[in-house]
């Protein structure tokens, strides 16, 4: 097995492939690299069991096969060589011999077979989406995903297809994001999956352009087409909680408010707690929101923004994190925040289908 | 106690003080700022009771005093603010309130009786150098100081004051790196005093011109006195090595190496290395110095530098980092090897008065 690659690209590939290794003892194959080189291309998979993620490149191949090499070392290796082409040979016993400029190296590879096959699915359901519009969807929501492994189904986002819209929705229990979008190109009908937050961070990472992505879906399994990548996920297995249910119905009162000023408040104004006082108090007055804190510890604190408001003097409180946390990635000039009383769920709207929900905290 | 001060010039002072606070919980005040108010100007201070940090700024004094402020709370409360003056209203209970904007905060502070006093100490000698110069010298040397605390001497830098010259050593004990510049304002005479680690690099951090550095030196503290800071240290109590018999009295061999090309290849041919195998080999042959490295686990590798060397065949062994730190902080386009023989030092010459002598790696 022989063939000649341009470093440069070579390198960009790895860095691609790198945060999907596998660093289990267990199986050593999986902190490996799969080359399998082919007429005039190059294909590099990486996989951690759960997703699998695959890249391919032009490559001057003198005798095609496969193999694998350890992909930490060879991305470091490619990334401190300075010719202009890489020259691999690879012999029977994975023993790999690059080349490139004056540096000689031979690293230890193991046999392709070791590596975990690419498993196919069927493919029930496709999404065309531009790649900039899919990274800002992921990017609007994940942060509202949950860390607490004991309901499995929160761990990921919920991908629900329906009738011709696609809606991304996150949520911890305390609060929950959805970013709703009209697809143009959907095939296959009604679906909802659950990809893991692993997946769709790494999927808006290797987004680096305004191409197509495409999304097909199976029963078990997920994979993303982009420009430059392959990436397939298993989809979590579990129930998504019905989240059009906690959208209350109705408001009895709507606020527009600029987001980075209402922002720069929330956070001035955290500054003031402590560990032992988590929470700032809201108080829209007339014409004015009123931001509020305090804490034995350090002190008190307040700010405000003008806004248009000239309903009843109104108290609310919440955690300042949870209610930064949809402003500081969404990327609307405005946000409009709108309640019923301060015991029931408060909502903000952003533009372009972004819609979240946060309970108040109730204090004693 | 009431001033007003300019924002920004207030934020980049705390930013200053910022790296020099006491964590200890048994003094809470150390994680305070000292703030004086007087006349047309206010002295900000912080201590680690090891080293004493000031800086000065302009302010418009209404009533003058003294108190002390969260040093964390305020510099991130006065990086939030959005508006061109804070005004300072400190009353005896040394509650601060601030008022900035929109914003109006209140902080809890203690009374600067509580924060520890200055202390005045005998100048016996006085260094006068350009804030730059001083910078590139610290660099060159920092990385060589001992991390090991049982020999407290080498976990500072020597400052050795003779016949008009500065001299910086470092050493852990399996290297030496020393930067000897000449300075034409010194008063006071010969003079060896040992600099902790922290403070010198926190000076190196404050220096951002090309004005003066003037530091005085006394028998158990020294001052630096910068444009913006002026900083007390504590000198570390011992005795330092004797560093002049570390350096070899002649050499048999010297080479001229190219040193940016020379330390890309020693980071190549490093990669190859693991925990089990830690030097890499040079051999000196006709023209070319070749560096070898290998593993068990990973490899092996090989790469080469063109030198002008006719001299013997000569192979020698180093551990990489140590090689590669003088190469990684020195500003020398080129540096200059000098050697005997395999089992004894080995220096590296930079450009105005940089000396590094490294130990070989004895291999079994």
């Amino acid at each position: 097995m022989k063939f000649t690659v341009k470093r440069e690209k070579l390198q960009k590939a790895l860095q691609r492939l790198g945060s999907i290794i596998g660093s289990r003892s267990m199986f050593p194959v999986l902190s490996n690299v799969k080359i399998e080189a082919k007429e005039n291309s190059l294909i590099l998979s990486t996989t951690d069991l759960e997703i699998r993620l695959s890249t391919t490149l032009e490559a001057t191949v003198e005798s095609p096969g496969v193999s694998t090499a350890p992909a930490n070392k060879l991305a470091s290796l490619v990334g401190c060589f300075v010719g202009e082409n890489v020259i691999f040979e690879i012999n029977e016993k994975d023993h790999i011999n690059l080349i490139c400029g004056t540096s000689n190296f031979k690293l230890l590879g193991l046999p392709a077979e070791d590596f975990p096959k690419e498993e196919k699915f069927e493919v029930k359901g496709e999404i065309k989406i531009k790649e900039s519009e899919f990274k800002k969807m992921v990017g609007s929501i994940a942060y509202a995903v949950s860390a607490d492994d004991s309901r499995k189904a929160l761990t990921g986002i919920l991908f629900s297809v329906k009738e011709g819209c696609l809606t991304l929705v996150a949520t911890d229990g305390k609060r929950l994001a959805m970013q709703e979008k009209a697809i143009e190109s959907i095939s296959g009908g009604d679906q909802d999956v659950i990809i893991p937050l692993k997946a769709a961070k790494e999927v808006r990472r290797l987004l680096d352009g305004d191409g197509d992505l495409t999304i097909q879906l199976g029963d078990k399994q997920c994979t993303f087409i982009g420009k430059n990548f392959e990436l397939t996920t298993k989809l979590i297995d579990g129930n998504y909680p019905n989240y059009r249910q906690v959208v209350p119905a109705s408001f009895s009162s709507t606020v527009d408010i600029s987001k980075s000023l209402f922002l720069n408040k929330i956070e001035t104004v955290s500054l003031i707690l402590s560990d032992s006082s988590s929470y700032i108090i809201l108080h829209f007055e007339d014409n004015q929101l009123k931001l509020q804190a305090s804490s034995v510890e350090v002190g008190e604190g307040s700010d405000m923004v003008d806004i248009a408001y000239n309903g009843e003097l109104f108290e609310v409180s919440f955690n300042p994190v949870f209610l930064a946390d949809p402003l500081r990635n969404c990327e609307s000039e405005s946000i409009r925040m709108k309640f019923n009383d301060p015991l029931n769920p408060v909502a903000i709207e952003g533009d372009e289908g972004f819609l979240y929900v946060i309970m108040p905290i109730r204090k004693k």
